[in-house]
C-alpha cells in the first residue's frame, strides 16, 4: 500500500498505559506549546510511552491561570509554583516561565522527586546553569532542556546523516538565527536582563549553538562582537561569531532581533568533504542536501521512513513547528519511561549549561577583544 | 507587545462553552485528519463555538475501530454507521470514509436531522452528489463538503485579496495537483472504481476545480484528456483540461499521481490585470504576491492579523497540513452555532456537486472530444 | 587541473579558419541578438567552424541600418533586402526581421543559394510556412528555423537524459510561456496580425511547441482555448491547451502576455515513470532533476562537460540569454561547414512548419470546440 | 511602446568613436573575460565612451599567446610584458595576471604614462598593495582595481537602494564567497604562496570585503578564524570573521573553497532598520529585497530602467557573470575619456589597498587571537 495513505489504525495490543501527572509553571507562549504538545503526543505518537495526564498548572495572575487550566485541560491551576512542587500527583515538572524563574523551582522540584524539563535557555547566565545541572543530576531525576529544534524532523534526518558519515570530515558550520522585531517599544520580559540573562543570545542564539553542538561537535573557540543597537536597552539585539570546533571545523554563529523582514530564519549550513546540507526554519519541512555533486536537492521531510513522521501524515503533507514539541515531550516521557536516554537526541541539563558556557564565552570575547577558549566543568566541580 | 509573542491567555469570561456530539465514520487517513481536528480545535481556537465531544465512531473492523476510539478519545465505536444515525447524542455526523459510503449514510443522518459534514469528492459523480445534496438540503440541516484547501491561510488570504480587487481582472487560473503513488500495484480503495467514482480526477482534481471556483469563480467550458497509464486500472491517473471561467478568465487544471517527484504539490496560479499570486502546497506557509512590478515577494502567512493565524503562535512560525482541518471545523461548529454561515469560505453540499459537474464534464469531453458547457441543476430539479 | 580555471588556451593549431559572408535583414531585438551571436561565437566557440563575415544588413530606414551596421561591424548596409540576395558575398542570409517579412526574401535567399536561418515563428501561418520549407527544401541549401531554446545549455541536458532513458517513460509535458506588458497600448508590430500572423501564439507559444516536441515528441491532438483580452486587438493574448503525444504522454501548452510579475517565464516540467525534469526561462542556468525519489536537485548547469559549457567559464560562472544564439548559429555554421546536421538538435524549416501546424490546430480547436488531431504534409505534397 | 522590446537602434549621430589602444597581461581565465568585456562593451554598451583597440597581448608561452592573439583580435603577442610597457600604441595596460605579477608591471606602465586596471586582489598583501597605489597614483594616471562584482545590476541597484535610504540604518552584514574546488591536488597557482599572496582569503574574501565596503562602508574591527584544510597547503583554504563597520552595523564575512555543492556561490544579506536586501551570486540577476514587511520580493534585475540593463535584453532575458566584465570596462573607459570618475562605483586602486589591510588585519587576528582594528594609510605616507 502507499506509504502513508493507509495510516496504521491497527491495534496495537489493549495494554494499559500507565498515565504520568504533569505540573506546568507558565501559560503564554511555551505553555502553549507545551500543553499542546502532551495533548497530541496522547494520540498521534501512538502508543505513547506515558500517557499525560495534566494535573496542576502556576500562574500569578489567578484569573489567568485559571482560564488557561480549563483551556488547555489541567485539572486545576495554582497560583503559587510551590504548590507544584508540593502536589503529590505532579510527577513531571514541566518550566516554561520566564529565564529567570527557571532556577529554584526547577531545583526545588527535583529535589521533591519530579522529572523536570525546563524551556531553554537553562538559566541565565553559565553559572546559575551549571548550578540547575548540578542539583537536578544530584536528585536523580530525568531531566530535559527543551532545545526542541532537535526534533524537527530534518534535523533528526541530518544528524542521521552526519553519524552515518554521508558528509565527510566537516569543514564548516554556519548558523544564523533572525528575526525581525527588536525595534519594538513595548515592555517585553525578553528585554529585562534580570528576568531574561540576556537578548537576542540567549532566545535565539542559543538555539545556534545548541544545533552546532548536536550536529557537528563541541564548541571551543569563539570570537564575537556583541551588539546593542536600541538606545537604554539592557540586552544585547545581536551578535556575531567566528567559531572553531573540537574536531576541526570552523564557522560563524549569529543572532539578530533586527533582521528585517526575516520572521523566524534560523537558517544553518554544513559543508563536509562529501556534501553538504542546509536547513531554514522558515521551511522546516524542507532539507536541501548536496552529494558533492552538481547543486542541491530539496528534500521534503515527509516520507514515512524520515524521522517522526510514521506518526503524522502521507508524504508530502507537511508539520509545523509545533510539532517539535510532540516529537521532544514524547522522547522525554520515553526516558521517564525507561525506553531511551534523553541524550544524545534530547538536550540533556549539561546540554543547557554547555550551551550557557559557550554564550557567556561570546559575551566575554566581545568584552575582552580577545578570541576566547571555552572550558566546561564537570558535575561535581 | 511583540503581535503573537505575549499569546493572549486572558480570560474570555467564564460563560459555558455548549457542547456538541459527534459521530464519525471512518477511522483512517481523513478520520484521523477529523478527530485530530475536533480535538485541537477545543483549546486552540479558543474559546471555540462549541465543543466537540467524541461520542462514537463506526467502521466495519470491530478490533481496529474499537483502538481507534480509544486512540482519540471517542466514547464508544461501532461496526455498523447505522448506529451513529440511531444515535440521539450524535448530533454531528462526520463523514470520513471512503467515496462509496458517503451517499447513504450521509443522506441517513441528515434525515435523522443531524448536522452532516462529508469529506470530498462529495460522491463517485455528479449525480449521485446531486441526490446527497437535494437530500440533505431538504433535511435542512447544516451541510458541509470537507475541501479543506478552502481553510489554509495563504488560501483565505488570497480569497481577501481578490475580493479586495488587489488584482484587478482575472485573466488567468492554472492549477495543478500532482502526486508521484501512482505505480503502485498495492490495493488501494482509491483505485477501485465501484469506491472512489474516478482516480486522479475525483481525489485531486475536486481540489483544484473547488479552488478555482472558490477564488476565481464558476468554469462555465472544460476541454480535457483524461488518461489511465497503470495498465487494468479502471479508475483514471491523470486528467489535463484547458477551461473558461464565467468572469472571462481562461486557463488549465491538472492533476496526475503519476508525477515522479512531486509528493502533495498542488500548486496554482492566478493572473489579474493589476497583480499575480501564487501557491504550492508543498510549501502551504507562503503565498507569492506579485503587484504587478517587478517580482514576486514570498508572503510567510504567519502574522497574527493573517486569516486564522492569531490563534496558533508569534510571525514565523509556521503551521501544517493538518491545521486547515482545525480552520473548517470550527467553521462548521460555528455555523451549527448560529455564528457564521457556510458559504461563502466552506464549500456546501451544493459546492460538492458543482465540483462533481465539472469533473463529470472533464471525463466527457475527453470521450466527446468537444469542449463541453458545464451547466448546474438548481435544488428543486 | 580544477575544472574550468585553467580556461584552455593551448593553439589548436594554426589551420586557416574559413570565413562566411553573412547578410542579416532586420537589425531590431532579433538583429541585435543575431549579430551579437555572430560576433561572439568567433571567438569563444574556439576555434568556430567557420568565421562569420558580416557584410551586409538590410532595413528599410537608412539612417538606422547605416547606424547599425556602424555599431555591430557590418561592412555595408542596404535599404532593399533584394540586395542582401543579390550580394555574391552575402553566403547566409539570416532572416531577423518581423513575421510577415520571414517568406519571400527567405525563399528568394534560398533560391539564390545562400544558405538561410529565419527567426521564429517560421511565417504567419502553416500554410506559409509549409511554403517556405518547400522551397527551401528544394533549393538545396542549410536551412534553420531560430528556436533558440534548444540552446540552452539546461535544455540540452534535458534532452540528453531523455535520449539516456533516465526518465523512463514520460506520462506529462506541461509548458507555459508568462509575460506580463501584453495591456500596452503602444503601437507595436507585434499586435498586427498582418505583420505577425498571431500574438502569443507565435511569439510565445511557439517556443513552448517547438520544446515539447524537440524533448518529448510529436503532438498528435490539442484542445484549445485562444483568447484576446485587450479590446479591438487582432491578435491572441493568451491561450490555453490540453494536448497528447505520440508518445502517450499528455499535459498542457499555455501562453500569455498578460502574467502580471512573470518577465519571461517559459517554464516546463517533464514528468516520466523513473523522474522529472523542471526549467524556468528566468533561471536558465538551472534545471530541476528530481531521479524519483524525495525531491528535486537544482544542479546550476555550469560544469564544464555540461552541454556547450567548455566554451565558457568556470563552474558556478552563470551565462545569459543571449548565449543561445551563440550555440544555435555555432551549429548553422558547423552544418554549412559540413560537420554536423542542423536536425535533430537544431530546428530546421520542417520542424518551423509542424510547430505552425500544431499553433494553427489550437486555434482550429478553439474556434470549432473540438479537440483537433494534427497532421503533418511531406515535403512534396 | 513596450520597455526593451523595441531595441533602441536610432542613430546616436555619426560623430566619431575615438579609439583606445589596449595592451593586456595574461591570457587565462581572466584574460578571456577581460577581451570578451573589450570585444562586446565596443557595441553593446553603444556608443561607447572609447572603441577599444586591442593592440598587443602578453604571455610567457609564445605559441599560446600567439593562439590567444588571434583568438580575441590582439593586433599582436610579446613574450615580455615590458614590451607592452614600451609600447606607444598601448594607452591602457590591463593586468589579467596572476597576483604575483601585479606589482612590477603595473607600476611600470603607469611610470610610463599609460592608464591601468589591474586585477583582484591588488597586490598579495596590504604594502604590496600599498606601494601599488602610491606609484600609481604619484603617475598620475587612470586607475582600477577590478572588483567586478560592483558591476553586477543587482549590485548596483543595492547601492542605489542603500543611498536613497531605502533600508534606513544599517544592521548586519553578512557576505560569504562559497566555492568546493579546494580538495583538488592539481598544481594551480592560486594554492602558490608565492604566486598568490593568499589562498581563498584573496580570492574570494577580497570580494566580499569589497563588497562589504562598498555597500556598507569602511570596515574597522575583524576577529577571525583563518584555516587550511588541505594538508601541505600554504595558503588558506577558508576563513571565518566577526566584523564591525565604522557605521556601527556589525557581521561576518567568510570564504571558502571547502563548501561541497557551492560553485560560485558569493551570497550577502544586509539589514536594516527599514528593509533587508540580500544576492547570490549563483542568481546573479535577482535582488531579494524586503520593504520591511511581510517577506522578501525576488525583483528580476532586468528592466531597461534598472542598472546597466538598457544596453541589453528586453524584461526577463537575463545576463551572465562576463557581463559585469563589460560593465566595468566601459566604466573605465568613460573615466579615461573624462566622462566620470572610477570612483566610487569603480574600485581605485586605493580600494584595492584598503581590502588588502583588511585581509592582513583578518590573518593577523587569527593568529594574535584579538580582535584587530584596521587602520589605513594615506597616498604619501
Amino acid at each position: 500500500m502507499r506509504a502513508g495513505i493507509g495510516v496504521d489504525v491497527a491495534p496495537k495490543g489493549m495494554e494499559e498505559i500507565r498515565e504520568i501527572g504533569v505540573g506546568m509553571l507558565g501559560y503564554a507562549f511555551m505553555g502553549k506549546a507545551h500543553a499542546n504538545g502532551y495533548r497530541k503526543l496522547g494520540y498521534m505518537a501512538w502508543p505513547p510511552p506515558l500517557q499525560p495526564r495534566l494535573v496542576s498548572i502556576a500562574g500569578r495572575d489567578e484569573a489567568a491561570v485559571g482560564e488557561a487550566a480549563r483551556r488547555y485541560g489541567f485539572e486545576r491551576s495554582v497560583s503559587d509554583w510551590k504548590e507544584l512542587v508540593a502536589d503529590p500527583e505532579v510527577e513531571l515538572f514541566d518550566n516554561s516561565g520566564p529565564n529567570g524563574l527557571h532556577a529554584e523551582p526547577t531545583l526545588a522540584a527535583a529535589q521533591a522527586g519530579k522529572h523536570v524539563i525546563c524551556e531553554k535557555p537553562l538559566a541565565r547566565d553559565a553559572n546559575e546553569s551549571y548550578e540547575i545541572w548540578r542539583g537536578v543530576e544530584g536528585a536523580g531525576v530525568v531531566h530535559m532542556c527543551a532545545f526542541n529544534y532537535r526534533f524537527v524532523p530534518a534535523v533528526r534526518l541530518a544528524r542521521q546523516m552526519l553519524e552515518a558519515g554521508d558528509l565527510g570530515d566537516i569543514h564548516h558550520f554556519r548558523g544564523r538565527y533572525l528575526q525581525d522585531w527588536g525595534a519594538t517599544t513595548d515592555e517585553v520580559w525578553r528585554f529585562d536582563k534580570a528576568a531574561a540573562g540576556s537578548g537576542a543570545l540567549g532566545d535565539l542564539g542559543a538555539h545556534v549553538v545548541d544545533l552546532a553542538r548536536y550536529l557537528v561537535g563541541e564548541i571551543t573557540q569563539v570570537a564575537a562582537v556583541v551588539k546593542t543597537f536600541q538606545p537604554g536597552r539592557t540586552v544585547d539585539d545581536a551578535f556575531e561569531a567566528a567559531v572553531a570546533f573540537e574536531g576541526g571545523a570552523v564557522g560563524t554563529i549569529e543572532a539578530s532581533r533586527f533582521a528585517s523582514g526575516r520572521k523566524n530564519a534560523f537558517a544553518w549550513e554544513i559543508n563536509g568533504s562529501k556534501g553538504s546540507i542546509a536547513f531554514d526554519l522558515e521551511r522546516p519541512n524542507e532539507l536541501q542536501v548536496s552529494e558533492g555533486g552538481e547543486g542541491f536537492r530539496t528534500v521534503l521531510v515527509t516520507q514515512p521512513d524520515h524521522p517522526f513522521m510514521g506518526w503524522w501524515w502521507p508524504p508530502g503533507h507537511v508539520i509545523g513547528w509545533e510539532h517539535t514539541f510532540v516529537h521532544e515531550l514524547e522522547h522525554l516521557l520515553g526516558a521517564i519511561a525507561g525506553r531511551n536516554e534523553i541524550a544524545p537526541h534530547g538536550a540533556t541539563f549539561e546540554d543547557g549549561y554547555r550551551a550557557a558556557e559557550i554564550c557567556d564565552a561570546i559575551v566575554l570575547s566581545s568584552e575582552s577583544g580577545r578570541r576566547e577558549t571555552v572550558s566546561f566543568r564537570g558535575p561535581t566541580e
